[in-house]
């Protein structure tokens, strides 16, 4: 089997309330990144401005954007001048009152690639997700699958959004459905009011979560989370809002950790990706050829009572 | 949530084809993890022997029984008269002709509490599984789903063996049903022909993925693997054989590992599980709360092409 190389690169920064200049810098890295040879580039989840999550805000809706839209076009046109592939996250919106967190995928020509709403949308004290965003649809008009990989000149993305990154089963539709890669945009945090002992069990659980997506599926997997802390706007004290735990990676198809960012600062992950490795750990570890569909059925209950 | 503590051990050792030895070997350990007070003790797959498949050779079937039968016998009257719940695996023989890699849990008054028959057959070059054992029924002949924890006295236990340990489905499935554990156990090793890179690639794979079922699921884990090397009865060479790796662990419902195992020696973890923890885990990540059930459907197909 063919090495087939690929250069990836995944952005991790903080953000302010100045989303011209959260943008700025998201572009400042991305022309970096591709400075170096990035094909592909994954952007953090919502990374044109604050979490806005951490409380319940009408006025917020205001900052969702239709698709296409000022980013799609923004981005798009940037991918178009570096000849890269764009993974972008934003808050979407699709029709008065309905509302989507969304991935959307920019190709090297600057047309838009696809998009994926958020399937699994959290909601707990600081991440209101569920006030905001729909879920993304199960199944479209057109009759697609919410979990469909997005097709681009570098191959097939299974693109999915942070909450999604703690369900196996998204992760094995995407495979299933021929994804080559899985990404995920994110935006998740410590709560200051934990014990180290909690914020590191939190972070290493979500390590390994996401690793065990690129076991199962035999896959690479690119993560891409936000750092710095960003105060609720309803605080009582300093100590209320979200520390960003940073941490974004890239692994290979066993899960191996390739690069790997800190908890602070804004920087770029590079690596290469043999994307023919795929081919070959999934011949000596042929989950796929195993799996138990006769027997999987209870996998669309609730819960087996 | 008031703490509620269970003890638990998990035994691993390195095996001969002195199947009387190896019996006496588990036995010795089993009553030392008893003295200590564990009330659960886990043992590795087909822990009578030699790990048989590294060949395909009729007179093994000679080696399977029935259950009950001789090992349910000796290892049921064992953890009665230590009061113990106990986790074994065993060669069985259904029928003529029809054998299953089973595990079977004696509950602490001496009696079956349960069987599980491996779901998910591996075959690889060494690991011949598929010429030994039929996959256990995706339904059984009374409507139970192959999947089904197995109830004892001290709880639902979620039994899986070996190469279903990669499977996210089956420990979903197994976590559905109300598991209120997740147990493995396993005979995994290394080639020595492979780089030691590799062969570490491949151990933490295996270490990442059963975290993850822990993480996914908020479910403590308990893992049994062999260690000792077994050399090939179709050996070209003194190295052909399997470097079973060890490493057995125990991890809490955050994927955190409590206790593991090296890869070499026989021995015995032993910890406390605060049962009441998943309870606790699971209200503040509630991820069975958010599954799309409504999305999975295709988690059913081979593949989606």
């Amino acid at each position: 089997m063919q090495k087939r190389d690929m250069r990836v690169a995944v952005i991790q920064q903080a953000n302010t309330a100045d989303m011209n200049a959260n943008q700025q810098k998201s572009e400042q890295l991305i022309r970096n990144a591709a400075a170096d040879g990035a094909q592909l580039v994954l952007l953090q989840e919502l990374h044109r401005g604050l979490y806005f999550c951490q409380t319940e805000d009408t006025t917020v809706f205001d900052q969702a954007e239709t698709i296409p839209g000022p980013s799609t076009e923004r981005f798009g046109a940037l991918a178009n001048e570096l000849n890269i592939v764009l993974v972008t996250s934003l808050f979407e919106k699709r029709a008065a009152g309905l509302y989507h967190n969304t991935a959307v995928v920019l190709d090297s020509d600057g047309s838009i690639a696809g998009t994926y709403r958020k399937m699994h949308i959290p909601d707990d004290p600081g991440f209101y997700e569920k006030f905001y965003f729909t879920p993304g649809d199960a199944r479209f008009n057109n009759g697609d699958s919410g979990f469909t990989p997005i097709q681009t000149s570098l191959g097939k993305l299974g693109v999915l959004v942070c909450w999604d990154q703690w369900y196996p089963e998204a992760a094995r539709l995407m495979a299933l459905a021929g994804a080559e890669l899985l990404l995920y945009p994110t935006a998740i945090g410590w709560d200051r009011q934990d014990t180290n002992d909690e914020q590191q069990r939190q972070l290493n659980a979500w390590i390994t979560i996401q690793r065990s997506h690129a076991v199962a599926n035999g896959l690479p997997v690119l993560v891409a989370n936000r750092t710095g802390f960003e105060g609720s706007p309803i605080a009582k004290d300093a100590n209320d809002g979200i520390e960003f735990w940073g941490n974004s990676f890239i692994a290979g198809p066993q899960g191996e950790v390739l690069t790997q960012s800190d908890a602070t600062g804004d920087g770029i992950l590079i690596t290469d990706i043999d994307m023919a490795r795929t081919e070959n750990v999934r011949r000596i570890w042929p989950y796929l050829r195993d799996r138990r569909i006769d027997g999987y059925e209870d996998l669309l209950k609730r819960y087996r009572d």
